[in-house]
């Protein structure tokens, strides 16, 4: 059977670099943003569209109340997401069956429970994953400290809700995850040499 | 600097067996019951006792209300008490400084905060706990599965509660740890040697 790492993560954590990092340290597949151009290609809705679906809290196919009678109203839009999410689960379950590989968020970790992935989660400490916003640039630019922090919070919020609307599970419970990793105060690069000796006979 | 390795477990994890085993496969000094024989000894007080104290929630020194005013009532057993934690926070710091070692429970993690420890916390699944328990025999003798969780559960709210006592901090915050593993599924004595690549230079 393949080594199918997944890494899920709190933002601003390093843990999409780490998972890049541990991918090209061990040798092995590294998904990410390929998952959404496949996706873009095989549903034929833009990239950016699949990216944002991807990204935020789902919106599920609520039962519209008439009465009290209850109907499922098909909704174009509604039906295009339940397409995406489709074909992530099928692209990830694929992937995952080509060769060894990192896999970084989207419930992987749940999607390929039955391949016995080895499951990390990585996290940090609020004044850490500031820095690592404020180094990086782009995401934290012309906001202030405090405006930063409430989009940190934002970001892992909807993250929490996504995991829980798909796999029924909490995201910050330790129990779904094999090894938990806080990079507060740490350098991702140096890290991951020492973490991939683990995964090595 | 010394490599100091803090472990923090729950009840039936496994996490002493990782500790002695860790500190075995890394040929460093292992620090458990011999942390109370000492304290018994130079608080010249019954290593049952300081067994009892050490493992319970402590009692903290209590003002006692009279009327409108508060009088701090010294009492010869919280005395004690508070010797004997004393005791346990020097024998640790003293410890630490003669090599390197690998210290379970005790909020050694706490404790040695200043000379940057790696801290460690094992869990595991509740069916898992219950499994690891009933093979080691002693504390799961005679009672039912549900009088078993329900030790187990004891057993973790006492710890949660001294630690938090002793370092104003949650037990069960990740971020009060550098790695936290997962053993439920897991044979300690094969994740050891793999755990134990991570410290080798």
């Amino acid at each position: 059977m393949n080594t199918i790492i997944t890494i899920g993560r709190e933002f601003g954590s390093g843990g999409r670099e780490l998972g890049r990092r541990l991918a090209e340290e061990l040798k092995i597949a590294y998904y990410d943003s390929e998952i959404v151009s496949e996706i873009s290609k095989r549903t034929q809705l833009s990239e950016n569209y699949v990216k944002q679906i991807l990204e935020k809290q789902p919106v599920p196919l609520m039962p519209i109340t008439i009465g009290h009678s209850f109907y499922h109203v098909p909704h174009p839009l509604l039906e295009s997401n339940r397409a995406i999410y489709n074909e992530q689960t099928k692209l990830i379950n694929e992937l995952s069956e080509k060769s060894d590989c990192v896999l970084v968020g989207r419930c992987a970790d749940y999607i390929v429970r039955d391949k016995h992935p080895f499951r990390i989660f990585v996290y940090a400490d609020m004044e850490s994953k500031l820095r690592r916003c404020r180094e990086k640039g782009d995401e934290a630019e012309g906001l202030s400290d405090k405006e930063l922090i409430r989009k940190i919070k934002n970001i892992d919020k909807d993250r929490a809700q996504y995991y829980e609307f798909f796999t029924g599970r909490d995201w910050h419970d330790k129990l779904n995850y094999d090894l938990c990793i806080n990079t507060t105060n740490t350098v991702i690069k140096d890290i991951v040499p020492i973490l991939a000796r683990m995964f090595r006979a």
